[in-house]
């Protein structure tokens, strides 16, 4: 399946939504957002009819994902099939108490998208894709640190994932119970769970009183993201 | 391969660590508790060759996960086909802001865990699975809720994965430079990240001024996993 260009990916076969249809999205918007928010994603692929699934970090450029982890051979041998991946970023905002075991659940934000993988060769696309999985985890960082070496290009492996297929979904908001559960003399609500930065932990190896970059002195003053 | 009684998991073609190895953990200890501080798993399987990725609820008993989600059909399709299920779960513990953009990188917990899931169908394990996962999510909710109707049973599916084979990922501490590096006049480190509660909110169908109950009170009291 072909991304279009519009507001939502087309709906088919394989990114469908199958179970929750209300918590169903397939708007580019809400997506991407929710790609932006994460900081790792699970990517899984079949090998020799198994399953393999890999915790990686990346970061998004448009519809493509970028794909970095210490996991070269592998992603060799899965470019080398030309094997489809599944990916996976899932947010959890809140464990959701309802009146009853079976309605209690997560408020969450998932994203799964599917496509096939392509091994980042350009050292120019390589690089940009590099800054660009820099600056999702730590913004700003790259431009306090020194160019790479080109041997440490050639030592990284960078995949792009253009997006073919997408869906999202969302849960949000207190539990719905069953009718006359709610007569239960019983709190029910969520439990909200944030993401936050600590205190920068500077390297042992620092000179006494360094202090954090700026780069870090803001990323520590943001939210963090689960 | 079977899991063999023992502190260590089998190491094998199917679980060995590739990358990054003295990150590897095989022991048991150090897998499951990776597995019970994590909220929710992405377990990946192949159906008609392609990869699929679904994030679950989930809990440990013992050398069983017990995978409960909103997924009944594709879980009804995985085991008729008798598929074998990867299981990941990935907590960020910090951000590694090194001297170089090739050293840095993010400290982990993460375990992966292969298996063929068997459908939970005896009412008693069930049960067990249910109030397990609940417990896992909730502690301390199960015993302020009333029993779930059968209905209710009959409408979850539950899924047992076996752990047949399991490995763990664990990344610490300071950035790791390159020696001409730690020259350099910039700050490094981690900027850990942290999982907490927020303030429970209560249902706005309550009545006013219905206060959170004492496993409620518990949970946001305590620390939150990712």
């Amino acid at each position: 399946m072909k991304t279009e260009n519009g507001a939502e990916y087309a709906v088919g076969d394989r990114n469908r939504v199958r179970q929750v249809r209300a918590a169903a999205r397939y708007d580019r918007a809400t997506v991407h957002a929710i790609l932006d928010a994460g900081l790792t994603a699970q990517v899984a692929f079949c090998e020799h009819g198994r399953p393999v699934i890999v915790p990686m970090i990346y970061a998004r450029d448009g519809e493509t994902l970028y794909l970095h982890g210490a996991r070269k051979a592998r992603i060799v041998r899965l470019l080398e099939a030309g094997t489809e991946a599944a990916l996976n970023v899932t947010l959890i905002d809140g464990l959701v108490a309802a009146r009853s075991a079976f309605n209690s659940s997560v408020n969450y934000r998932s994203v799964t998208v599917y496509g096939h993988p392509r091994l980042v060769e350009g050292e120019a696309e390589k690089l940009a894709a590099l800054r660009r999985v820099s600056e999702h985890l730590l913004p700003g960082r790259w431009d306090e640190l020194r160019p790479p070496h080109d041997r440490e290009l050639k030592m990284t492996g960078v995949v792009a994932l253009a997006i073919e297929s997408a869906s999202a979904k969302v849960t949000t908001g207190p539990p719905e119970d069953e009718d006359e559960d709610y007569a239960l003399p019983l709190w029910a609500g969520v439990v909200p769970v944030e993401h936050v930065f600590g205190a920068p932990e500077g390297d042992p190896a620092l000179p006494a009183g360094s202090a954090p970059s700026p780069a870090i002195e803001s990323l520590a003053r943001s939210r963090a993201r689960p």
